[in-house]
């Protein structure tokens, strides 16, 4: 049965999940799994930003840049360099060409139902879905509804109504803008300043305030600062956009220029020209669009779990970590519950592994020092050179060997500088 | 106070460590931390096998080549070569041209006293040193002597007093034969093909069994021999040298071709000729050349733990894991106990990591499925294509954040194919 054979009338799920990311599609997939009938809706592909717009382009992209810097770096090879258009065709390779026909039918198979439209609640356990087409059919769940709509990226007042690139367009690049301004320090920021200017775009970062990464350990930016400067990667800290004009901009599609140069005016009083400006300023859980409004809620209500008991939100839209491997991991932890299975609930909450595909590479896992002391640990820090430790792989060795130290008393901050 | 000063008196020290290996090191510096009084004996260079002739050179020489290959394989980057030169210069850096006083140094500036030449136990806590320059001394240990004297090479009958490699020469190499015929397929006859191959030995392995890497899972062997044999190394299962000849053979040093032709008989009824054979046929424990008979011991005792309280192996010479970390982790294990402290006594063994630095690369954690269904485990075998887990670096993030599960209920087996 498609969606479209009973389009007038309402259709019957034990679960709908809404969004086909990751997290959607691990709980969709346990649910199924169980002999459960689910539904999962999506507007845009499934798979979602991590397949096709995040994760995985980013660090198709990124790769071979890494490879090439190790080169450059490491005695006994040949310096290898990147080749622009080839990078961008692994990119396309990595990505199935943005075709998730794969992703449909491996779901479908499973016993999921994809539904394919914008998904909107409308009512206790009921959602209605807007197809491309414009038909609207509605689907109900006997037991839950389930947000993992990911997020939405933030946009600055002074670029509202301004068509300038999101994270989405800079990992679907198609067009590399000769001249590029960065809005932001994120990990978003720091990794597309990484393969822009690896493709050839002169970089330029406006970051608000006097870091790179923030959240990370402090020696972190500074690091990170001097590589970037060494790629000519301008960064510009306590900087701000102030004024923006693009006369002749207009959207191209993702990856496209947007068209005609654009003009910023800093907080420093100075006028940059850019072929493009990419918005990296952070991006928030995507509940505005769901209609939440029809059972009385606000995002703000779903954010801190005031929601009835049918409804819930997970990964990225819930608004803990955006890390999509702690997104799958609440996704696991609630199809268990959610199927009545024993839980093997974790003591305490374990430390959160991540990294920063730069170069070099910024590598944690668990709190910072200063985040740990502030949280009434008592903190022992280590420093260990990693140009010491011969070679990284060994020594990734050794952290699995010693992985379990982490787990006896965690936190322990544990950092891997280049 | 040096060694020298009381040569012809016996010196007193609390600790006696026969062999300045990591394993020693460790040890030592744990007791010498204490406010303990630890001697250390080597006859070759402090930092050991691992810092001059195994761990330390043989990666040196295999990440260059790592990313050669990686380049090769990677779309978005150009194909890079390897320098046999620069790599050559690589190892010798990363050995600090087989110069150690720069380890022996820190030793004796965190308390350790060196003292240089070859050690033999000479009684109870008593132990013989043998200088470079012929004279000898005696030491007295109060509370114990222990011996972290590595490993020495197995030589088959046939090699018996035949000049030609051993590992050490593989990776100290200066000279590279043109043909070059290994002896053993365990992970020193791996990597050294690799290496050997890169800087340009046609390169011929003689194996007696039916596969390469025998303790690890069965498809490692064909997976591993199938690239082997892309990179025109000639890999020959069950087969054996039966008889060797090589009239102008002499030692010239370590790493330096021996000299003239080797003839060898295969168990085929071939012969091969080669200018260099490298024995890696594996090593056994040295406790030969410690004159354990001097206190009635043979080696087969230190092995089983039937020794004296006051005499202990550790690490390769205890003949456990052959596993520099191992070793290490025995060493803290055992300095906290001598010392009186308490220790994170472990309820089970942990999982062993391991890597074997080939192209592919093999890496394992914990037991195969053969050995786990031995033992009376109920297996469950998973397999992921890596091609399919977009980024290695992302997939050992995931691992470190799974890492807990092993930990949990070991053995969980977790084989990272290529």
């Amino acid at each position: 049965m498609t969606a479209a054979d009973t389009a007038t009338t309402a259709q019957e799920f034990d679960l709908i999940v809404l969004g086909a990311g990751p997290i959607g599609e691990t709980l969709a997939l346990a649910v199924a799994k169980h002999g459960l009938n689910p539904a999962i809706v999506e507007h845009d592909l499934v798979g979602g930003d991590c397949a096709y717009y995040a994760c995985k382009p980013s660090k198709a992209l990124l790769r071979p840049i890494e490879v090439a810097a190790t080169t450059k770096h490491l005695r006994g090879v040949e310096t290898s360099h990147v080749g622009a258009d080839e990078l961008l065709k692994r990119r396309d390779e990595q990505v199935s060409n943005y075709d998730d026909s794969g992703q449909e039918e491996s779901l479908e198979s499973a016993g999921v139902t994809v539904v394919r439209g914008h998904g909107q609640l409308s009512g206790e356990r009921a959602v209605e879905v807007h197809g491309r087409d414009g038909g609207t059919q509605t689907l109900r769940a006997s037991r839950a509804v389930v947000v993992t709509t990911g997020t939405t990226p933030n946009i600055p007042p002074v670029f509202e109504g301004i068509p300038v690139w999101d994270s989405q367009d800079a990992t679907s690049v198609q067009d590399v803008p000769a001249r590029l301004v960065i809005i932001g320090a994120g990990a978003v920021a720091c990794e597309a300043a990484t393969w822009m200017n690896s493709l050839g775009s002169k970089v330029t970062m406006l970051v608000r305030e006097g870091a790179l990464l923030r959240g990370a350990e402090p020696f972190v930016s500074d690091i990170l600062t001097d590589h970037f400067s060494d790629a000519s990667i301008d960064v510009r800290f306590f900087t701000e956009a102030t004024q923006v004009q693009r006369p002749d901009g207009m959207d191209q599609g993702l990856g496209k220029v947007k068209g005609g140069t654009v003009s910023i005016r800093t907080s420093e009083g100075e006028t940059l020209q850019a072929d493009e400006v990419l918005l990296a300023t952070g991006r928030r859980p995507a509940l505005e669009s769901i209609n939440l409004e029809s059972i009385g809620l606000s995002p703000q209500d779903v954010l801190e779990q005031r929601t009835p008991g049918w409804l819930h939100a997970l990964g990225d839209a819930g608004g803990k970590h955006q890390l999509t491997h702690m997104g799958k991991y609440q996704a696991k932890q609630f199809a268990a519950e959610f199927l009545g299975q024993q839980l093997h609930e974790l003591s305490t909450e374990p430390p959160t592994p991540q990294v920063v595909f730069t170069d070099p590479q910024v590598a944690s896992v668990g709190l910072t020092e200063d985040t740990a002391t502030d949280a009434g640990y008592d903190v022992v820090t280590g420093e260990v050179d990693f140009a010491g430790v011969w070679e990284p792989v060994y020594y990734a060795t050794m952290l699995l060997a010693k992985a379990r130290l982490w787990l006896i008393k965690p936190p322990v901050v544990c950092w891997v500088p280049p």
